[in-house]
């Protein structure tokens, strides 16, 4: 499966949890086809709103490149939304990231399996969260 | 240019609009990748959020289905936004009418380019509008 199209089903599974849990959610046209800034999925109920950038990873770390934050932490800005990341680890459940609990490096971001214990949020825990 | 392609470029106009305007919206991916109702266009500022079905027309008037309405509201609901559609009629600037102002037909809805003085808002007058 290409990476695109994985990418894709990914947020495919998280827009299923979010209608599972009784929330509106909607994937992003291709991110190549507007140079707005878009995130992946938005998910909202009629209280909270939330724009998030996932990513699904063989890796046990993931790096977010400066630009990628600031796009998110953009659009969220404008559109009365939280900035989420969605992260999928092999065989882990995924795991939600508030942008100011990533690592900084020098011109990336980066969350890390050893990460979720004490940073990372279960679906359950995001959508149980008031920011 | 096909129906598709056609309608990938009005609602890429209609998101420009807004981004234009201060709101922060993006377009939805392409709706047979899903079961779940979604918009075309979801716009959105820090007080109102609006779910948007788009549609360009070389005819005089537009037909939406009872299903297309449905899914519409359904989505705005759950979402905790306004639904609206908003027509491009051929050298006739956007139109935006709420679903409840559409004419009701046996199994449709219409709204006509003679319907505009009376029930269709434009852009500037939707953006100003407080539901």
């Amino acid at each position: 499966m290409s990476l695109k199209s994985k990418g894709s089903n990914a947020e495919r599974a998280l827009v299923k949890m979010f209608w599972g849990s009784g929330w509106a959610a909607m994937r992003a046209a291709g991110s190549g086809s507007t140079h707005f800034p878009s995130p992946d999925v938005l998910a909202a109920n009629k209280i909270r709103r939330i724009a998030i950038e996932s990513k699904a990873t063989k890796d046990t770390r993931k790096y977010f490149p400066d630009e990628e934050i600031k796009q998110l932490r953009d659009f969220a800005d404008y559109f009365g939304a939280e900035p989420w990341l969605a992260i999928k680890f092999d065989g882990i459940a995924w795991v939600f990231v508030n942008p100011e609990d990533l690592k900084k490096t020098k011109e990336a971001n980066v969350f890390s399996v050893d990460d979720i214990p004490l940073r990372g949020l279960s679906f359950e825990e995001l959508i149980q969260t008031t920011s």
